[in-house]
């Protein structure tokens, strides 16, 4: 199971501590985890699931590694700058969203639109047309978004099996 | 001058009118629209813009030009997917935005992320950690839409030269 | 009809003259001229069909249009880095090589794998598994190139309405 | 250490043994492999890799994970098409390219663009401007190929190590 989180690169320390906390909590459930590969919440959370012998993707913006922080195992070079946000995302089988800005709300954006849960810590809320929008699926805390996302995952995956065993 | 206007492939018949009246008075202006290419919002504004002689880009994302609205003056072939989006609007000064699913957000927040100004007609709104982000210029008509992106455009340019000339 | 003319950067003297020939031939039969949008090759064939009053789209690389050279009509911003190479072919009918690196060679096999034809003007020459690969149609001057281009791209037309014809 | 192998996915018989050897060996060395993810090639060297217990990462060109092939661990959904291939060469150290056509031919160009060493087994030989272009290093074994590709990663290292202690 993949599962990415994503936020800010500046983020609080608050916030830098729930992505260390779901980054131990994934690795300890043995989920590999993706993320953009940068600073603050994507270090927080890679430093997170190493310290739980866990396995961490980071999907750069740039057009080398040197920018990975030290605890991405995998570092995946794009160039494509922030073109390269989809793709964290769809490599993913469920998102957590810890925070975040513009870059952030462009990765929830592209989530929903591929049918991804995310799961939200403390994000953007969004409403279309006047109507309020409850796509992201708001928790509290790191065990509320890491047991949320994996339950999500594994529904999903029941469901499709269902669905492949009916047709 | 170049301005985006995105929206949804399917949209209603009043978002569609509202397109293709921004597309006449883009063209009006002498302003390029550039959009992703495709039906819906993308095909009204191009149809409006062409109507008054006005020039249209598509940005595509599949890989050949099949896909481009009739009235598409330049399809740009990307095969990038939705990875396209963030072409639509980093490529503009300006982005109108009408109606709109979980693309036209990933497009808002690209453009919000470059400072990209974002106008907004019935699209979403934002909230960021229970505050309200009003990053998106709410407007009523295709007329105000219109005139608040150009004089953005224009107002920023002015800031530019000014700012280049004091260095 | 648009046609994309590729090449390095940095260019000879020599390459600069052919790339600017060929933009003002292309211009002077209404054909629209795409390329990366930068200095050398780029840069001389934009000045070349800007002179003859062509219209010229830059596919750029960076993530603002900063870099343009002062011909583009279009600049399409990407922040791809060089991934934007394959939409440089991609939207074109055909490809005119002048010189050119190993972008260059990244561009005109994206080309060739997508069936789009190759005009070379003293480019790369290929050999797959020790046989030689003649897909590169080789000219020896800018009127070739574009006179061959343009009867191709013609050809190609032809055939696609005979084919939509007889289905 | 990552090591991209490259070729198509359609491929023959002794290609396909080549690839599977190709990735016998690297994981045998701790070397993670990266490819495209699909058929081919691309599968035969990712067969070869978890039969010796290595990584193997996919850089998939489609929307989702459906067309990744049994032996890839780490299935990287892009959407983006044929601009997937720069960063199958990006983010390896080294590549190894088995056969191929002209999407092979230009993951080669972008890898020599970005200094990144090629290794040929029956592939692609280049001349620019007719002189022979020998960066593609020429291989007559699996064997051959492993061993030099990670020679070339390990001196590459060294150079840069004292690039850094002589500033």
């Amino acid at each position: 199971m993949v599962i990415a989180v994503i936020g800010d690169s500046h983020c609080s320390a608050e916030e830098a501590k729930l992505a260390e906390t779901v980054g131990e909590l994934l690795a300890q459930q043995g989920v590999t985890v993706i993320c953009g590969g940068l600073t603050g919440v994507m270090e927080a959370v890679c430093r997170g699931a190493k310290s739980k012998g866990g396995l961490t993707i980071g999907i750069l913006p740039g057009g080398d590694s040197s920018m990975a922080n030290p605890w991405v195992d995998i570092p995946v070079v794009t160039g494509l700058g922030e073109a390269r946000n989809v793709l964290v995302v769809k490599s993913a089988q469920a998102v957590i969203a810890i925070g975040g800005g513009y870059g952030t709300l462009s990765e929830i954006a592209y989530a929903l639109r591929s049918g991804i849960p995310v799961i939200g810590l403390n994000t953007w809320s969004l409403s279309r047309h006047e109507r309020e929008d409850n796509s992201i699926i708001g928790v509290q805390s790191a065990t509320e978004a890491v047991d949320k996302a994996i339950a999500l995952v594994k529904k999903h995956k029941v469901y499709e099996i269902a669905s492949l065993r009916s047709q």
